[in-house]
């Protein structure tokens, strides 16, 4: 089977992999609504496409705080890649460095931070975090992470509980007993998401601050109202995210939250957008619409699951293509 | 097969329900529009969540017309529980208090004011009236109510005729011999509604003023003018409400009403919403756009006919619990 | 089988009828957007119903043009309906005058004028005209049903040329050799829609005008334009209309061209509407947006193929309980 | 089968076609989402039909560039015609003569331009360019069709590189071996679409200019901004199309991008539209809209792949008796 589009690898996901990983990847909140608004919001915006311009050379190069990446597509935070395929966030690591781009590590990896250091070093990494009740492991995360050269910090602000994914708690969802949390294992078990401090507010913006050099990078912003208060509490960067709609169904879609949000901001912080990213032509109404970059999540898990580092270059090889070709006839 | 949310009760239902029994509890009127909009335009309704507030505590106590209920979901008025389950309206009462919240018992129940009465003592209850052309039989029925400690009395307004819900007609839908409508046995025979009075005009809120003490709740309005009316003659409470879409087909979806008569009632009455309901983020919702509470029709069915009382409370909890996670996801 | 709505006498006519004329009566133009639109129409238009009136009495007679109907639901003028029971239109004469109703007979009738007139004495009738090309043919007829007790003439206005119904193509639809279209046994052959003359105008009403003392409705009017000319050109009525769909696709569906054609009117003739009539609550509908009456086409054509004049009184009692409830129901 | 309308030309190419002929022809970019926009735009439009008009003698000739033609329906430039009738365009040629229309031949024929012109001498005729990298073999095309009596220079602008058909992609399309692509035989091989210019810009309109006399059509215009640079640069006509959605998905329906244009354009240069027209109403909708001419692409290889010429003689005279049928009805 010739791997076209993202959709194919899609498809063989669904196919190869074991249902209850199949399942936890794909999961929605609730009815689905707004994981599947992610995609339906990109299909009703339309592209003026401009005619007879010179479209034989294209710069997709960008720059995200400061950092050069080769195509404004990075990867989006996700956990136990280790499901998808045996390397697990290693082979992530290495595809995204063989991309030129960034991979954002997921608190949840079923690799250690430094097993995902070593099988890429140099490449562009962010370290995604979750605050828990116990704090100080947090802390000890987020210095274990700039200690290894992660070079941004992404605080998700949109799981203070985690949404009801209704599949998954079908399937009583569990790691196997061979996969863990590894960056906690100590400190915490798996899945126990009740760890996690549902009494984070703005103010830990600061105390984040106090932790680390590193650029904060808030992830999971949808409202105007947010997206200034992001601004006012000094985070370099904004995720625009509804965590795949895996947290709050039918709130807005991504790409619809994105135009609010960069109008907000106004260029004075660096706005990315995740959810729904399937075609390139998404991503070129990703960046028309302000984004600086986008972060795919699932069709990620998917390329790892079709043959892990290579499949994962494949996904991003093809969004790349698309992305680029659409960018010249759209003129 | 896990109950996860109120659709697994709804197939447990439909699979094992007697299809007569079924086909009343679900019926619409005409086309059914109506009753598949009052869950289609909750949809609609999205959501602008908002981000990193504390959200490790929340009250999710109200209060009705004064009494306390530990959640803003109640019962619905809906008839002949014993259809579902073989204890019926009984078991309906226990799982209400049990759950410590509003059970208003139909006219239309198939056991008596003082049996339900007797199956949870000191519960919170109202009771839903349908006003007959034998006015002293109405009479009597209010003052019993009173009697029992039912704590309103609410006038179903939708009702001067049944609507036409094609199943039941091609069904001959009647009680079983061994079920009857036991609160007017005497006075009337089951399913005789041409004995109720389609002469009931606005004047009649006065005739029931003058039986009884109780609050009074009009439920079956949808359009300004009719809140307005219903705050003029004196009532303490409306019911927004199509019928569960069974009455007029074709009118407003309930909770698209609902904004319509908040408006109109200015908060000089309780305003409250059925119909549609069937995520914790619908109640969520409701209460967004100004309920004091929601009451659930359906859904309750479909917990009794799982395992009466108990299934019953397995769906409040089920929406309690999304309701929860709603207000803390959605900031 | 109970015969419950007037989709039951949709499913029994499609299935008990013979293929070719089914689709004959089926038909519409092209893609059958219009058609289907005449219903869809209805289903968006909402009710806001109103609660607590007084509905024990509801008086549903109206007169159209001077003469006393019991329900305001006549029948449309279609053709052929020996094709759906053999005793054809004068079935369809004792059904409406049984049920005191509006009977439009159409020319292409598979029985005379006057078979139709003696089948059902007194029974109010108006008669429905295409313009021929052999004029004096058109004259006659008008003329034989003016002196037979039609009191009404009805200029159908949208086939200049016949509408291209793709199923009738392919059936290469004809009567059968033991029906005739009678009115015109000599001076035409059947389906010889040729013979019908493509350059009438609004000067033809005056023409019209001249041979009889009858009311002119005029049918197929669609814009407000073209009511101001009806108007001008003094006509008593006008039935908007697209022919069922069956003659432009995707024109106006007939109950939102109501609205404007009652606007441009300002109550100076009478309006009347057909297609898309399904329920006693369209009826409702089409009443409150201005209309005098509506008229059936092929409900009525439904009901004869279930049971001949009896089926069709059927149709014809179930609608008007459907308005009755309706109304009561809407407040 | 009778051949009735052109979808069933339609089903009958997919049956008949090899599968990568029928997929070739079919496809759309990325998720064929403006393939089938082009046709759903023409269902949203609307007629408001009016009655009465004397429609017994219409004329529906049309000069384009001071050509007449019989019906203002042509052929639009497509490729590769002998996938769809041995013949090729040889065949195309003949049809589009018989029925005294214009049929503009693509540059990617599988006849020569001097096949294609002794097949049909006299016939009107307009030639499609793409402009390759090597240029000279370009201007010898452009001189070749000057020569050979061709009566337009048609530019297409919205190639600069060919979109994403995902089904080709699958197939491996190429043409069989013993196809070519005539016109280039030399200069280039099949399918190297690579050798396309992407640098060309609204200046290589000068360029076309002064290598011929011919008047220049520049195709694939989809907003005013370029609509008002083809005036501005001097072509003589516009085709607004979007390649029949083969090029950017997610852009505008062409019906929809004519009305903007002909606004921008103001009776300047003459404006032409393809892409999803299906029956004669569409045609009276592109002309109502601004239109002077409609040119049909899939519908004409339908024909083809029917009956070779006599087919696509189907077809454009169904279509045609289609449009004067509902000119006729719409008055």
């Amino acid at each position: 089977m010739a791997m076209v589009c993202l959709s194919d690898f899609e498809a063989y996901a669904k196919k190869y992999l074991p249902k209850i990983a199949w399942d936890y990847f794909a999961a929605g909140a609730d009815d689905c609504t707004t994981r599947d608004e992610n995609i339906l919001a990109y299909k009703r915006i339309r592209f003026r496409p401009r005619m007879l311009r010179d479209v034989s050379v294209m710069d997709i190069k960008t720059k995200i705080l400061g950092s050069e990446i080769s195509v404004p597509i990075g990867i989006a935070p996700t956990g136990f890649h280790q499901l998808a395929w045996p390397d697990g966030e290693k082979s992530t690591a290495r595809a995204a460095r063989a991309m030129n781009t960034c991979y954002i590590a997921s608190t949840y990896s079923t690799c250690t931070l430094e097993e995902i250091s070593a099988a890429a070093p140099g490449g562009l990494r962010w370290f995604q975090l979750y605050i828990h009740r116990n704090r100080a492991a947090s802390q000890q995360l987020v210095q274990r992470a700039e200690a290894l050269g992660f070079q941004g910090l992404v605080l998700t602000a949109d799981l203070p509980y985690t949404g009801k994914r209704r599949d998954d708690v079908r399937n009583g969802f569990r790691l196997p007993p061979h996969m863990k949390v590894k960056n906690l294992e100590r400190a915490f078990e798996v899945c126990k998401m009740s760890l996690l401090d549902p009494s984070v507010t703005w103010n830990d913006i600061y105390w984040l601050r106090s932790l680390t050099h590193l650029p904060i990078i808030v992830k999971g912003i949808l409202t105007r109202e947010d997206a200034e208060l992001a601004v006012k509490h000094g985070v370099q960067g904004i995720i625009v995210s509804n965590h795949g709609g895996r947290q709050l169904d039918e709130g807005p879609a991504t790409i619809d939250a994105l135009v609010e949000v960069v109008e907000a901001v106004r260029g004075r912080v660096e706005v990315y957008v995740d959810g729904g990213i399937r075609k390139g032509s998404d991503v070129l109404k990703a960046l028309a619409l302000g984004a600086k970059c986008v972060f795919i999540g699932r069709p990620a898990l998917w390329g790892l699951a079709y043959k892990g580092e290579e499949g994962l270059q494949d996904v991003l090889r093809i969004l790349q293509e698309e992305f680029r070709l659409s960018m010249a006839l759209a003129g």
